[in-house]
C-alpha cells in the first residue's frame, strides 16, 4: 500500500515535473505575450518607446539643395472652391526627410522618413500618410512602416506602425504626432513619440 | 518513510501550487490569446464585428458643397488605349467620405474614412485602397486603418486591417467589401463588413 | 495518516489534473504563438516561405498589349535639377504585374502584384512601395499586404508583410527585395523572398 503510495506519488512527481516544464515552456509565450498584451491599453508600459522629430523642407522651385519633399500631385479644385484658404485637397507629397533625436534640424539624423502624405479634407488643412522610418545609426538599424490619418486641427493624433524589419523585427504599435514647428508650406516640424507594444526580442 | 513521503507529497504540494500559481500566470495571455488566436481561421467569431457603408461622392466640378472625393490624379494613356471602355488604369481619388451604420446616405455619419483609391487594371474597372476610418461618436473614438485590393468585378472583397488608435488600439482584422450601390462615377457606396480578430481589452 | 495521506495524494491527483487540463489548455496559445514569436527573430524558422518573382513592364507609348504598369505622376523638378542622372523624385507608378514562381516571365504567373511606388531620393534611384499580392491558383486562394521602403542601392532589402485574407488569413512578416533583373526603365525583375511569422493555422 505504501508502496503503492510512494509509486503514485513518485507518478505525481513525474507528472508535476512534465508539468513544470510544460508549463515552463508554456510560460515563455506569456513572457513574450506579457511584451505584447497591453491590458487596457493604455496603462502598460510599451517594449519600445522614442521620440524622433520629423522635418518636412518642401521644394520651393528654389531650394535644391536644401529640400527634402516635393509636390507630386497638385491640390484639386474642390480643395480651391470651398474657401479662401486652399485646403490643398489632394495634393500629395513626396518625402526624404530627415528625422533626428532631438528638436534642431541641424542635429545628426538617426534616421530618414521615406513615403507621402496628401492633403484631404475640404474644411481645413488635414493629411493623410503612409512612410518608412529607415534607420541607419549606431543605435538602430531596420525599419519601421507608419500609416494613419494625421488630423492637423487636433493637438496630437495617432496613426499606426503596422510592421518593421532588422532591430524592429515585426514591431507593432502607436505613433502620436504633434505638430512642433509649423513655419508655412515650405517648413514644418513633427514631434513622432513611437510606442511599440508588440516587440520580437 | 512517511514522514518522508509526507514532506516529498508537501514539497509536492509547494510545486503544485507554484505550478497552480505559474499556470494561472501563464493562462492569462493564454485567454487574451484566446482572442487574437483564430483556430482554422474563419469559423471563430470575432472579437469586435461591425458593418458600415462608405459612401464615394466623387467631384464633377460642380458640385463642390456635397462632393467627399476627388480626382488627383488624372488616368494614364494605358487603360484607355485598350478597350472603348476606360478603365481609369492609374486615375487616383483622394477621399474623406461619409461612413454611416445604416445604408441611407442621409443618417448621421459614425465615421469618416480618409485616404485614397486608385484603378489598377487595364481590362476592367478595379482598384486598390488606402486610408483610415476616424470614428467620433458616442460609441466609438479612434482610428482603423486598412489597405488592401478591391476587386470590383469580385462579389465580395477582402482588405486587411492593419492597425488602430483609440478604441481600436492596436487591432487587427480583415473588411469584407460589397459594392452595395453604383450610380456611375459619381456615387458608390461599399459595405464594408468589418472583423476584429486581434483586440486589446 | 495513511488515509489523510491517500487523500491528500489523491487531492493532489485533482489538482495535478486540472493543472494538466490547464497546462494543455495553456499550452494551445503556447503552440499557436510558437509559430508567431520568433525568439531572437532571424534564427527561427517562419511558418509559412516562398520565394516569388514580380515583373514591372512599363508602358512606353507604345507597348499596350504587353505593359502592366504606366506613370500616373511626373518625377518632380526636384529629382531633375540635382544630377544629371534623374532620380525620378516623386515619380508614381501604378502597376498590376505578373507574378510568377520562376523567375521567366512566360512562366504561368501564380499571383498578381496591385499596388504603386514611387521614387523618393534625390542623390539616387530609390523606391516606395505599397502593394497587394493577389493569388489565384491551384495553390493559394488569398491576398498578402506589403508596403515598405524598396532601397535600390542596397542589395537586399525588407518590406513588411502587413496583413493577408483567404489562405494568408491574418498573416504577418517579412519580404526581402533582390534586383534580380534591371533592364532599363521599362522592365525590372524583383526576387522577393517572402517569410510569415505569424500565420493563423
Amino acid at each position: 500500500m505504501q508502496q503503492g503510495l510512494i509509486m503514485a506519488t513518485s507518478k505525481l512527481s513525474l507528472i508535476a515535473s512534465i508539468l513544470l516544464l510544460l508549463v515552463v515552456l508554456g510560460l515563455k509565450p506569456g513572457v513574450a505575450d506579457g511584451r505584447r498584451r497591453l491590458i487596457s491599453g493604455r496603462g502598460d508600459e510599451p517594449c519600445l518607446k522614442m521620440t524622433v522629430y520629423y522635418h518636412d523642407i518642401l521644394y520651393d522651385g528654389a531650394n535644391n539643395a536644401n529640400a527634402t519633399s516635393a509636390v507630386a500631385v497638385q491640390p484639386t479644385l474642390l480643395s480651391r472652391s470651398v474657401s479662401i484658404n486652399d485646403t490643398f485637397f489632394g495634393e500629395m507629397v513626396v518625402f526624404n526627410d530627415p528625422v533626428t533625436a532631438v528638436p534642431s534640424l541641424q542635429s545628426e539624423p538617426v534616421a530618414h522618413a521615406e513615403g507621402f502624405y496628401f492633403y484631404d479634407r475640404k474644411e481645413s488643412a488635414s493629411a493623410w500618410f503612409a512612410f518608412t522610418l529607415v534607420f541607419n545609426s549606431t543605435e538602430h538599424r531596420g525599419t519601421l512602416n507608419l500609416m494613419g490619418a494625421d488630423i492637423v486641427a487636433e493637438k496630437t493624433r495617432d496613426i499606426s506602425v503596422v510592421g518593421g524589419t532588422g532591430d524592429f523585427f515585426m514591431a507593432r504599435g502607436i505613433a502620436t504626432l504633434r505638430t512642433d514647428t509649423f513655419e508655412g508650406k515650405y517648413y514644418f516640424r513633427l514631434q513622432m513619440d513611437i510606442k511599440l507594444y508588440e516587440c520580437y526580442v
